[in-house]
C-alpha cells in the first residue's frame, strides 16, 4: 500500500501533494482507474482546490478558523476539538480519476493535505484501482 | 471517459444531474460496481441531497452564503474566494453504488452539480467501475 | 449488496459503525481493495473521526448545530432543513481502504453514521471492491 510521509510545520497548513500522488500513479503503471486518497488521522483532512494562487487555500483555512474557532465551549479536553470538527467538515477521503496514466484534474486543481493540529508527522494512504484487467493494481 | 457538459445560469445554482448520470450507467452496461463523480473545477462541487422539493437545495445554498459571505476579508483577489471555500466544504467527489444496473439512491436523493461562481460552462467527469470481471468498464 | 440496519434514538446522533463495517469486510473475503460507504438518506451522513473519546463527535454535532441552527429562515417547510444542510456539509459517501483483510483506519479513527433528523430506522449501504482478480466481490 503506497503512502506518503508528510511533515507539517505549523498548526494549520494546506500542503500541496499533487506531484507526489501523480508520481505514485505513474509508478503503478495503471492507465485507467481511480485513485483513492485516505487520511488516517482525526485532526487532518484532504481536499482538492486551486493551487495556482496560494491565497486560495489560505482563505479556506482562515474561514474554517472563523467557523470553528480555537477557543470555544468544547467537550473534548485536549484542546484540539476544532481540528476534529474541521476534519469532518472537509473530509478524510477523496476519489480522483485516472486516464492515460494521469490524474484527471482541472487546470487549476491541486490535491491538498490539510493539517489542522500541527506541526506533526503525518501519513496519507493512496490506493490505485485499475479498471482494466490488464493493469496491475498497486498495493 | 464519459463526461457531462453543464451550463449554469446564475452565480449559485444546484443543478440536478441524476438522470444524466443514470443514463451513463445504463450505457456502460455495468450491472454492479461504483460510479465515481468528479468535478474538475475549484469553484464548484457535487453533493447528494433531496431533489423532490427544490427548496431543500435552495436552503443549502443560502446557508452556505451565510457561512461564507460574498463580502469578507479574503486574500484571493479575484472576488470568488467564497466559491473556493464552499467547494472545499461540499467536496469535489462523490462515490455512488450501482446494483442491477441502477444507481443505488434513496427515495428522495438526487445528485447535484453545485455551481458557486457562475454562470459558466462546466464539466463533470464520471467513472464507472465494475466489480464483476464480466462487466466492461466504461472509459 | 450488504447493508447495515441502523436504529437511532435521538434527533442528532453519531453512531459508531466501525465493527459492523469491518465484519462485512471480513465476511467478503476481500483482502485488498476499497470499501465504499453510502448513506441513502438526505438528512443523515457518514464521517470518519475519533472514537476513543465520545466527546469528539459530540463537539462535531454541537458545532454543526451552531453553524446550522434548528430555527432559521429556511424555505423547506418540513422543519428539517438544517438536517439536509448538515448532510451536504458532512457528505453521504466515504471511501475506505482495505489491506490484509482489514480496514485501514488510523489508531483513533472510527466510522460514524451521522443522524441529523432522528430518531429513525436507517440503512447504510456498503460496497466492497477487490483490486485483485482472485478476490471475490461482495455484492
Amino acid at each position: 500500500m503506497p503512502r506518503l510521509a508528510i511533515r507539517t510545520g505549523s498548526k494549520v497548513e494546506f500542503q500541496d501533494i499533487t506531484p507526489r500522488v501523480q508520481e505514485l500513479v505513474t509508478l503503478s503503471g495503471v492507465k485507467s482507474g481511480v485513485c483513492c486518497i485516505f487520511v488516517p488521522h482525526t485532526t487532518a483532512a484532504v481536499t482538492v482546490n486551486e493551487h495556482a494562487d496560494p491565497s486560495v487555500v489560505r482563505d479556506v483555512a482562515q474561514r474554517l478558523d472563523y467557523l470553528v474557532p480555537q477557543r470555544g465551549d468544547y467537550c473534548h479536553l485536549e484542546g484540539n476539538a476544532p481540528a476534529h470538527i474541521k476534519a469532518s467538515l472537509v473530509g478524510s477521503s477523496e476519489t480522483l480519476l485516472i486516464d492515460g496514466g494521469r490524474l484527471l484534474l482541472g487546470t487549476w486543481q491541486g490535491i491538498f493535505f490539510c493539517e489542522f493540529d500541527g506541526p506533526r508527522s503525518r501519513t496519507v494512504l493512496i490506493k490505485i484501482m485499475p479498471d482494466r484487467p490488464g493493469d496491475k493494481p498497486l498495493s
